[in-house]
């Protein structure tokens, strides 16, 4: 499977977790080219306000291969994670981050909280991370598109 | 019960975790001077990379008061949060968060990354967080020399 295809399946997730009710984030763990979980964010869903789509993808991942350590892994996220997302990805030794729209464009979604971008954060912690940025970005648009339709609301 | 209370809560509670094999590290979520929840760090027990002590005590207070808003909550943990969880208590809007020893104390024993501290965070993140740093440091230290002579390590 391709870079494409993973972005693609965290995109379909974050769009079947908008129709359900979920904010508009998906993610994919991936290793070894193999697609070992995909979720979207499901903090209204768990009423767990840690359910960030990569949070839940991360522990998924720990509990299928059986261990805390992700090395050689790599997240598709469909939205640059947030800081909480980028540390965790970090604890659990993730490889590589590759996302589609940037914090700033959940921003003009109202998703406005807590900006500081992965390069800020792997700069000051001294991470090793390797960041993939703007991946997709247009086919990523389309959750926060679908998730405003819904809300009615318009900017 | 006092601030003094909700720590030594915090440092027994991370004291168990300790003897039961899993890191040094522990934390309650308060709210109107009540103890909502008081856990360890559970990341080898549960075999999930985010069960760090804040992230759990954040989503059993959610379960618990059945909301992901815990307003008014207060943490008090046992070390400063690291970025994760600093930013899990954001999401979650704790009003203020309470800490005794410091990442770079948990630099000393071993625990050497993500050197973000809870004020960077906050300056960069623009969050309103009320941060009290150094609460009962000694006893905080406390846990991490437990856990250092269960290590066979010195230092």
């Amino acid at each position: 499977m391709s870079s494409e295809m993973f972005m693609r399946l965290a995109v379909k997730k974050a769009l079947d977790g908008v129709r359900k009710g979920q904010a508009p984030f998906g993610a994919c763990v991936v290793k070894d080219g193999k697609v070992i979980s995909c979720e979207h964010n499901a903090v209204w869903k768990m009423k767990d306000c840690t359910a960030h789509a990569e949070i839940v993808a991360l522990r998924k991942a720990c509990e299928k291969l059986g261990t805390i350590d992700l090395s050689g892994c790599e997240v598709y996220s469909t939205c640059e994670p947030c800081p909480m997302c980028f540390s965790a990805c970090h604890w659990a030794k993730i490889s590589r981050i590759c996302y589609g729209t940037r914090i700033e464009d959940a921003k003009r979604f109202g998703f406005n909280e807590l900006q500081i971008s992965n390069e800020q954060m792997k700069g000051q912690a001294n991470s090793k991370m390797e960041i993939e940025a703007g991946f997709m970005r247009d086919e990523c648009m389309e959750v926060f598109k679908e998730w405003q339709k819904r809300q009615g609301l318009s900017y």
